[in-house]
């Protein structure tokens, strides 16, 4: 059975980017290996940043290799230049997520660099891997694209107009991510309808944070537009550490749970997934670990989508 | 101008319905005064229920008089029997709300009576009220209209017909509840749609519960099928005592928030029902108060459209 959306799992990634705590490399295998387990088939592991940046991400090449051991899921990692490119994909990842600011003042805060001279290092990404690694993909997520903290609005017109740049400059997808919690329902229909627009289907995947509690309704308001793929955080874990306040990914568990009631094919188990919220835990103590479906458990006579297909389709 | 949305606060009653301490009258009256300063329209000030069962409703007349004295104010009131009724018509109130159950065995738990009794004691209330305060209304809250905590799932076709009938009984609107936290928006779409083809412009609130996290995006469904009236409660205080696990109303702030950055009037500003939340705290000391948008603060060059539907207007 083929899912309806694909959920991508950004906790690795996204999640233990925004936490104190170092999480072991032993501990991030077992806890990649449990979210694979529920079905999870595409996971941002790691961010090849310098490892005095990010102490985090020091083992991030040992987690790739780690990862492209389990089958059928796809090993994306962010790189946030050309440099970060350069090792992602000698640790042989799948594919590369760029992120790209659609705010300028968020651009020179996050990566120092002029929007147009992301644009730039995202030509040079996609040369990269078209001499070295052409079967990986390249997508960028397009931060801060519906509200930045710095700036404040950001207009949907610019949004629009680096969307079409980033797909000239070879981008296979391009992603809008509400950075900092700042999207709204109505918002989201709208950008991600001028976006397709613009580039059609190498629109990519809805980045919600839940920073004022609308994270899935504006996920549910992106499926509406015919968006198919969410990133989320296991147990809400991440944030932006440049985008003060910002903090709070989509929680995995509770966006499967609404995809799985609605009726929408994730292909992930949710018991299994819950389940994978030991590894976080253990691997990273003391740590809040979010999730509305999992406290209050889920409800009787809860029949998931994936799972139990069969029996629904004979009711 | 006049709001695009209706929203019904219920957290001097389903809220404080749910908490161990007791607010004093006093705190009442000031949080109610702070909840209608802000801009709300209807509130759902107490339960007309027997002291000994619930102390904390034991002064709902009082609370009913004061709540009168305020301009523009509807003053809405639960009653579970016709001896709630008789007494909340007494005090003045305008509306009462009925909660009937759409499931038997929520029925049976919560107000110990069958839902055919309870559709004979909606009649009855309906007399009452013909008789005594003609101008008052008289609406249903079907509760569990989206699944059942005792008996699991409640069939879409028993929802239509005890709609039916409530109607038929004199019912001004039916709303549809979640009371135990287990609707999705597909369900909601389908339901509110199939609830407003048999009963038509009857169709009243939509009460959701964010018990999964879902209660902002059920909300948005019901939005988008034509609901205009939320039930919410200030801090997410709430549930019900007799559906186990299932604590939550949607968060009137975040509801609002959600709102007003959609372009939905609301009336409300939201900076003084953030301020509500004083009062509140002040009356129930220690009781968790929740709300993702007041602990986030607004975002940077916020213009909700209440308050600033001229500026917008401008653009």
């Amino acid at each position: 059975m083929t899912p309806d959306v694909l959920i991508s799992e950004v906790g690795p990634r996204d999640g233990l980017q925004s936490v104190k705590g170092v999480m072991p490399t032993a501990g991030k295998f077992q806890w990649i290996a449990a979210l694979h387990a529920s079905g999870l088939r595409e996971i941002e592991i790691a961010s090849f940043v310098p490892a005095r940046l990010l102490p985090q991400m020091a083992d991030a090449a040992e987690v790739a290799r780690f990862a492209l051991t389990l089958p059928g899921l796809t090993v994306m990692a962010l790189v946030p230049n050309l440099r970060g490119a350069q090792a992602a994909l000698a640790a042989g990842v799948h594919k590369l997520t760029i992120p790209v600011s659609a705010s300028a003042a968020h651009s020179m805060a996050n990566v120092r660099k002029t929007r147009e001279e992301m644009i730039a290092e995202v030509r040079n990404i996609v040369a990269l891997r078209d001499e070295t690694a052409p079967q990986a993909q390249v997508e960028v997520g397009m931060s801060t694209a519906f509200g930045c903290t710095i700036q404040g609005e950001v207009k949907e017109d610019e949004v629009v107009w680096l969307a079409t740049l980033l797909v000239e400059a070879g981008a296979g997808e391009v992603g809008l991510s509400d950075t900092t919690g700042m999207a709204n329902p109505a918002q989201v229909r709208r950008l991600f309808n001028k976006v397709r627009a613009a580039i059609g289907g190498k629109t990519g995947a809805a980045h919600m944070h839940n920073t004022r509690g609308l994270g899935l309704a504006n996920c549910l308001a992106a499926y509406d537009v015919g968006v198919r793929t969410f990133d989320a955080s296991l147990g809400g874990l991440g944030g932006c550490p440049y985008a003060p306040g910002a903090s709070g990914n989509v929680v995995t568990e509770d966006l499967v749970f609404m995809f799985e009631a609605m009726g929408v094919r994730t292909g992930v188990n949710i018991e299994k997934l819950i389940a994978a919220r030991e590894p976080l835990k253990a691997g990273l103590p003391g740590e809040p670990v979010y999730g509305m479906t999992p406290e209050a458990g889920l409800p009787k006579g809860f029949r998931p989508m994936t799972n139990d297909f069969a029996a629904r389709a004979a009711q």
